[in-house]
């Protein structure tokens, strides 16, 4: 996180400053889109409402996350331009720590932008990046929006989907896919339909479920199971929609 | 509205997608900068809470607005990228209505950005564009930002500033200038220090102004100056910011 060095941790504006920083970079470096960048302000103005800080439900929500991907036989971690360009290092880490595939999948779906994303977790880390084969397709999507690895998020059972479009999140939930969303609009449909949605930002969520995911991991199975048991998605929104209100 | 005729006026979600289609398009005409994508998010986010339908105290924000236009001795519109991305001919018409100046006014600005505005402008239908002489400065700003016309904004007692950056808007109304905000968020500072802020979407709010301006020109003097006198900007954020709360 060499480029956010100036900014100290401190600062009451860190998460938003650091972010509008990265997805900056993210532009220049042809990772983010213009919808990104508009995607990137509906978020700014969801996490000033929750305060800018993760509230209770999201760490539960983060919890179950961790614990629902150390107990799925094939996790991958979906990652479009936003995610790439906000948290490369925090998703590289994730998915190490999980035992996940990382595959890039794009709503805008150009092959610059798949081997600049490619590229850049590599840079961060990476050792394999799927995305690129695009041997299967999501049922009840556009073609270029559908296109996912056979061995990926194709044949994967539980799919972590940061700041994923609607449509998608929907489709992927009717293939039978476990979905974690972090989204920080907790009315959005991707939230709406996620097993798991953390109502978030992904700069503080990411790294959370890595925190969780060592934590549990050190604790064992049965901790693993209260996890996932413990949390209640409908409970998880509305706790978040409360936040929201009362935060104004 | 010609690049929109495919979007049907009574679809639940028309304001959002004519306004996405006109930042898009504002951003290949060299208009609409990144920060202005990114602020465009944050209004749909707003827009989305408050319902995306003009609320009773933002129509009656709107009346007052058009009121204090029409008795304003010189009032000017200011134009930043998005508002002529997305609003230029209501711009140009409300200008023509209430006998204002339009100023071009950026945050960002470049010779580039200005010259592709006033054409913009001019290309729906606007005769005088003012903002390229920069002969005058706000006071309390950097040199760039504050640059302003010394027959526009300078020399203007009414001034109407959608989508403003919250440190423009507060230096000027420490000029003295009867500012009049348009911002769907009723907590930022821009909407905060306006002696009007109309808490809506643009491209509802500025046709609104044009047509009260037009009723009230019949009306005369009388019911001028009642529109005035009933606005009060601290109930209408109040109603704003509850209609956010109830409206999740």
């Amino acid at each position: 996180m060499t480029d956010c060095d100036e900014i100290p941790a401190d600062h009451p504006r860190h998460d938003s400053l650091v972010t509008r920083h990265r997805i900056e970079a993210g532009v220049d470096a042809g990772i983010t889109s213009r919808q990104g960048l508009i995607a990137q302000g509906r978020g700014e103005a969801f996490d000033y409402l929750l305060g800018e800080e993760t509230i209770p439900s999201a760490d539960r929500a983060a919890r179950a996350a961790a614990a629902t991907l150390l107990a799925a036989e094939h996790p991958v971690l979906s990652v479009n331009g936003n995610v790439a360009a906000l948290v490369p290092e925090a998703m590289v880490q994730l998915a190490e720590t999980v035992d996940a595939d990382l595959e890039v999948n794009l709503f805008n779906r150009t092959e610059k932008r798949m081997a600049a994303i490619e590229s850049h977790l590599e840079d961060h880390g990476a050792r394999e990046v799927k995305g690129r084969n695009a041997d299967a397709r999501i049922p009840g999507l556009s073609h270029e929006r559908a296109k996912v690895d056979a061995d990926g998020i194709k044949a994967a059972d539980v799919v972590l989907v940061p700041l994923e479009d609607g449509d998608r999140a929907q489709a992927l939930s009717e293939m039978g896919k476990t979905e974690i969303v972090i989204d920080l609009n907790p009315l959005s449909r991707s939230a709406q339909v996620a097993a798991i949605p953390i109502i978030d930002n992904i700069l503080r969520a990411v790294p959370r479920i890595t925190d969780h995911a060592r934590d549990l991991a050190k604790a064992g199975p049965e901790a693993i199971e209260q996890a996932r048991t413990d949390f209640d998605a409908a409970e998880a929104l509305d706790a978040a929609e409360a936040r929201i209100r009362d935060g104004l």
